[in-house]
């Protein structure tokens, strides 16, 4: 899905962090990786690293400079943690995703670059100067500087984010989906009236509420019960205490206590 | 800014996520760590991968069980990366910060949990069922498996963005206007460092460059051309300005002036 979106590392110096972008990458579902004169690559740290991330390793095409990185790139983005003394447009992670998908879905030709760059020390003035934009990722001014894993993950996670949400895909399992549709279905307003004056009578005979003095118990209770939305088996369930708790106390199905 | 909010790792297998885990937590402003049960901690391999975040790690609490690490807790919220059988309120990230921010912002006495697995086997579902929500991270269903630091660099990362929206700062250092030119094919890089090469040469015949006292004359003008993604048509436009010029200077192709 984002196979017109390139990751370009800039002269890397630990080649774990190559597999940590990979890694990010896949988990994201982004695939192409290039490396600009990495310092230490193939390693078994990129691999290692990597954790099954070996196909986007594989397919990493490893370049001499930026310059080839992007040659035919109709829009680059550099990652930028400094400030500058030129101003330049800057975005965030979630502005640099739009762009990204504004780009793709209008142009059939769009080929885009995502480019990371020194550990230590990021990108040069130069480096950042061939990029149109500029993405900040927001972080704490006394401690700024990400792992590059990291960066590629929050990048990578914004990419999917803006994808899913543009696909009207969700962005989260549905768990509820995928189970027995009976959980699914929420009680009623009849079964939950039916609930609260089986709730209020079993209160009453184990002597917790007082019809004298019912101070705020029921609207608190039927406050918290209306909140969570319980759904038909839950019902049953909060039934069947209820039930189980008369029959315990010795309460028959009239109400009398047994003697 | 979130000293209402701890990041709570379990079982931690390698210390290296340790450290890279709070790494992420202070780029991101994030300063208490509980670790519940880690294999090895302390290690020199959570202190490398911390990079610097040595605070967050000397105050890290080391704990027997989950619950003592959420015991105080007014929200839990568990990331999970696997369908479970029993449905659960999930979220994503960006939901997920939202309603910590809403609990931090109304709630005095908030005590905001968030917990991460771990690294081969996630949470079990007995912890699941300890949190009132469970995030889940949109990822690639056949590689779903975030590093643990990079899961927790991108809560903490929707922590951070959430909070910085709320209170009306920016999430990025500059923001300055930009265009989109969506029905017209943009230059590529290859196009504009052909443009900025012969543009500077032109600055210089025509005086207004001089090499020896460059200033900041090219990078402001990569930054105002990159700005406005120029699209092929334009920069026809403009790179016949720049012929024009030196035929009107009178400069041949030779780059020598007519006398």
């Amino acid at each position: 899905m984002f196979d017109r979106v390139r990751v370009v590392l800039v002269n890397t110096s630990h080649p774990g962090n190559i597999g940590g972008a990979a890694r990010a990458m896949k988990n994201m579902g982004l695939t192409r990786l290039v490396l600009v004169d990495p310092e230490r690559y193939p390693d078994p740290n990129a691999q290692a690293r990597a954790s099954g991330a070996d196909d986007v390793l594989a397919g990493a095409q490893v370049v001499a400079t930026l310059e080839e990185a992007i040659a035919d790139c109709t829009l680059v983005m550099g990652t930028s943690a400094r400030d500058r003394r030129i101003p330049w447009p800057v975005v965030d992670p979630r502005e640099a995703a739009s762009k990204v998908l504004d780009q793709l879905e209008v142009l059939d030709s769009a080929e885009i670059a995502l480019v990371f760059g020194r550990e230590d020390s990021g990108l040069t003035s130069e480096e950042l100067q061939r990029c149109q934009f500029h993405v900040h990722i927001p972080s704490n001014p006394e401690f700024s500087s990400l792992n590059l894993g990291a960066a590629v993950q929050v990048l990578a996670y914004e990419l999917r984010m803006a994808y899913l949400q543009r696909q009207g895909q969700p962005t989260k399992m549905h768990k509820l989906e995928t189970t027995n549709r009976q959980n699914e279905i929420p009680a009623t307003a009849e079964d939950l009236e039916r609930y609260f004056t089986h709730l209020e009578q079993v209160l009453m005979e184990i002597g917790f509420l007082d019809p004298a003095k019912p101070r705020q118990l029921m609207p608190r209770l039927r406050r918290l019960y209306g909140r969570v939305q319980i759904n038909q088996v839950e019902m049953n369930i909060l039934r069947g205490i209820l039930t189980e708790t008369q029959k315990a106390i010795g309460v028959q199905a009239s109400g009398e206590r047994r003697r």
